[in-house]
């Protein structure tokens, strides 16, 4: 195992399913002497207090941002650039600030512009997860084995792109660096555009008549099952990755509604 | 557990991943004193004998049959009128004819004129398989804790299709009886519409240029990695299944592509 750097302290803004597994691996494998969190909820504030996996919890992103050598952003996507404005101005030169987003041009478009000269942006992609949300449904082990994709823009110097990789091994994962624009569109159909499709085939589900509709759910086998547990994941995220990865996943959509439009003309017409 | 009738002799015609899994659960639970498999394939019947599911093998289904209490059509839709025809003048009165196959309108109309009075039709499907297929991919817990969905039509005594209803209850399923035109229709969608979308999907992946293609498979979590898996399942099955069930799959995928038309516009117009 590659030695990881111990950060001093860590801020992860947003303590949902990722952020929350992501403070669980950084204790597990001591990567950081002080963890804190950022939550806008109180709930998820006290939930994480009392699980245990963060030193200190606030509600505001500049207050656990300062002072942090490393700061994750694991909100949704649409707040980036908020948050980005909030913490900017409290971050020392030669802090790092790093994401878990699903989309990453909209990172350096919406992060980049609010940091501070000194302060290294390395968005990253950890493409891990599950379809439940919240502290509570996060684990430490959730990296292990999966690939993490990181798309550093060329400004952002080569030892700050490799303390961020050298944490994701440690917590388990693979790590690659690729362009952020062939990100998007290579995730556009591994990950957003099966979700558009397995959310919209439970919605058409949910639209049939309610005795129809009972039955469907009673008898989902293999096939409907996994679109409802795909489509079980949290909306406000996937929504903002939707919204943040527009082009690629238009242009996916509708090679697949070329595709799909030929197979539906062949079962109309009867061929193999 | 319901008492289940032992048959003295069943034939199951077609030894894949569906039959060879009823023939282990046959034998499993003691529900017949001789099960004779039918395969067209030479290495399938050589499999099924070596693995041992099966007492005697037959290439022709006529010889299967002949002599059954209980005839299961195992093999993919389209080929039950040959096979019904086949073995229709070797039936005995009291016989019972059934099938697993995913369709079940197409049961009636293709297997029930090749029947001879006094032969009674049950169509059935146990709502159960893996992606796999072939007769070494079966296994006898295949069925437990599953749906088994019969539609008798009008004229079948009932001690016919409790006969078979007691033997998949005895292979672990629970039984419902429906109405064969609503059958097809709530499996549409459950089934067969998840299908064609996963097998597009992935077509359309594979269409894509070389590099992406590769970096597709590689990076492809969740989403994508289950699509994969679903549209994996034996393609002549899958065929046969759609060509079989036209009209209420096609007015699904109708649906579907409304609703999707109706996501991609918000998507392009940036609606939450």
């Amino acid at each position: 195992m590659a030695e990881a750097r111990k950060f001093e302290r860590v801020a992860l803004i947003g303590l949902g399913l990722i952020g929350s597994s992501l403070a669980r691996a950084i204790r597990m494998h001591g990567l950081a002497e002080a963890i804190v969190g950022c939550a806008r909820s109180e709930a998820t504030r006290a939930t994480s207090m009392s699980l245990g996996f963060v030193d200190a919890v606030f509600a505001d992103p500049a207050k656990a941002a300062a002072g942090a050598e490393l700061v994750v952003l694991c909100t949704p996507l649409g707040a980036y650039a908020d948050i980005a404005a909030a913490i900017g101005p409290g971050l020392a030169p030669g802090a790092i600030v790093t994401d878990v987003g699903s989309a990453k041009q909209c990172v350096i478009r919406d992060v980049g512009p609010h940091l501070p000269d000194g302060v290294h942006l390395v968005p990253g992609h950890p493409v891990a997860g599950t379809e439940h949300s919240g502290p509570e449904a996060g684990f430490a082990e959730m990296f292990e084995d999966r690939w993490c994709i990181l798309t550093p823009p060329p400004e952002t110097p080569e030892d700050a792109t490799e303390a961020v990789a050298a944490m994701w091994r440690r917590c388990g994962m693979r790590v690659e660096r690729m362009d952020p624009q062939h990100h998007d569109y290579v995730l556009a159909i591994t990950s957003h555009v099966p979700h558009v499709i397995a959310y919209t085939i439970v919605s058409t589900a949910l639209g049939l008549a309610d005795e129809t509709k009972s039955e469907v759910f009673k008898f989902s086998a293999g096939g409907f099952r996994d679109f409802t547990r795909i489509a079980d994941s949290d909306p406000v995220m996937w929504r903002d990755v939707l919204l943040n990865n527009r082009e690629p996943v238009l242009e996916m959509l509708s090679r697949f509604g070329e595709d799909l439009a030929a197979l539906q003309r062949a079962i109309r017409w009867g061929e193999g």
